[in-house]
């Protein structure tokens, strides 16, 4: 069926519970790997026919539900003026980081089909060489996230300057979100007008904030996003991690699926988020590496947890790590899929 | 009220809520840093006189309820066989991580007494100086948390290499876990005997794990533990991170009090915890920088949340981090006090 992932985010019935994986496309594959060897990240990313390739490599090795456009998050920074590079194993640097309201001034308002065109284009040749074989995935990092590069300058730890500002400068903060919002909105507008068939937010690190703040200084510029993106018809994923006591407040936000880390239980967060989203998730990204045995009682509480009733689509709750075995992230495909056939 | 701590912690009447901080004593005070100038972190922790004057600094700058012994979790693991020092602004680097079996059969069940009899000293002379002020809190890194550093051979961000050997080699990680357990165990009894007169277990990078993993592979291990220290009749925290999903089963584990961490309302923990317990937390530890409308705000929250029941140690929902205002430290002291007083 190669709309079961689509049916499976709508709450419709399936044939089998459909399964991808965040960061399927990555470093654990050998194909990947030969890829990288030869370009950077970026160089991949901003090439439509190597973006494609990659995109499709899990589709073709694994047997995958859903292909997700191989992209970065951080893409749209570097048109709205915060340049960036990826230091070698130590994730982004931004050469300048975005601290103040001058430098939210200067932050730029692009327009993602002239900025980002290199993205829409890999889109609509993924979609041809697909050719309706699997729906594909298009995705976006949400304002928080984001913001959270900006202003520490690359991945924190501890988000103390991130936090700081939000709290001693609202108005900036604020500002910085809207930006931010604003931008994403765009995008991924423009990605569904290319052809994504359902979107991704990853708010990835929103779990740092307690419900108290995301209320205030996240939900309304998520909010922005997501209402406009929802109109258009396409399930849009909304994923963080740490966000146990988040999901009804992300769900408030929006959002017709609602992305599970590997922390909270399926069935806890079907109970706290009602019958009206679907839920992703949530095996432990590490036991792709655990022994066989281990993995598939794993994979089965994971889908004894999501229940039997529609609404479930398998995935990590977060992404695969580089060392993973490729075998095991087949065998997980091939055992869910045999495990939910109806 | 002297034992106000004491008393909350029992889930006994108060005259107004308790307060302390985790990392109260440290590098946000101009009183510590004035001694760190010339001594290392470990050099302090091993000169009784030295770790006295820094655990006092706070009692005496504050006005908080409680002190709580100066130390680093990690002191441990050195005269078991595993030493480390702390890079600059890095966290701690240990010379060998420990991966196998035979680094775990190599490392010794040390006896405190003898080991660790720095810590001891430095807890008679703080009860001596205190002389019944306010009670002394001593404490223990948990065993998860202490095999993390030991495995990944410092502080990590993704936890991979613990949670690989957890999954491949249960057996290793249970020898591990076994061995770290008993050391804490002796250690946390020697502190009572020496006279702490409460003990709090730090878990903090518990949250990492999932319920499930939680409950096979640490919870006997904090239980043999706490079930020891807890028949000593003093108050025994549990406190972690990341933990919203893990309450019930750390308190399970046991603890008479469970620590909440900022992401966790402490309305909601009570109703998942029930009222057998007493609760700590969970103030933002970035609030401390926030302007002061903001803060009080939040603080009223936290005390809104905790409710009216006796059982609320108000605490952070972390540590203290380096660039807090002193001055917004006692402000919260103050303003809790104030506000409670009954």
């Amino acid at each position: 069926m190669w709309d079961r992932f689509l049916r499976a985010c709508r709450r419709e019935p399936v044939d089998a519970t459909p399964v991808w994986f965040m960061r399927q496309a990555g470093r654990y594959m050998p194909e990947y790997r030969a890829i990288r060897q030869k370009r950077t990240l970026l160089e991949i990313c901003k090439a439509p026919e190597l973006a494609t390739e990659v995109t499709l490599q899990p589709v073709r090795a694994l047997g995958v539900d859903a292909a997700i456009l191989f992209a970065d998050i951080l893409l749209p920074l570097e048109p709205m003026g915060a340049p960036f590079e990826f230091a070698a194993g130590e994730g982004p640097r931004f050469f300048e980081s975005v601290r103040d309201a001058d430098a939210v001034e200067r932050l730029r308002l692009i327009d993602p089909e002239d900025s980002l065109a290199y993205v829409l284009s890999a889109i609509r040749m993924i979609r041809a060489e697909l050719d309706g074989k699997v729906p594909l995935i298009g995705f976006a990092g949400a304002p928080f996230t984001l913001a959270s590069y900006l202003v520490e300058g690359g991945k924190s730890a501890s988000f103390a300057v991130t936090k700081r500002l939000m709290y001693r400068e609202p108005a900036v903060w604020s500002a910085l979100m809207g930006k931010l919002a604003e931008v994403v909105r765009r995008y991924l507008r423009a990605q569904v007008a290319a052809g994504a068939q359902a979107v991704q937010l990853f708010d990835s690190w929103v779990g740092e904030l307690s419900p108290i703040d995301y209320r205030e200084y996240v939900m309304p510029h998520v909010r922005h996003i997501l209402s406009d993106v929802q109109s258009l018809g396409v399930p849009v994923i909304h994923f963080g991690t740490g966000t146990a006591m988040l999901l009804d407040v992300m769900k408030e936000a929006g959002g017709t699926v609602i992305g599970v880390d590997t922390f909270t239980p399926l069935d806890w967060a079907r109970q706290r988020l009602g019958s009206s989203v679907a839920l992703q998730g949530n095996l432990e990204p590490l036991l792709l590496g655990a022994p066989r045995d281990l993995l598939a009682r794993r994979v089965d509480d994971v889908l004894a947890r999501a229940g039997t009733s529609p609404g479930h689509i398998f995935n990590l709750g977060h992404g695969i790590l580089p060392e993973t075995p490729p075998e095991a992230v087949k065998y997980v495909v091939d055992y869910v899929h045999e495990r939910t056939a109806r």
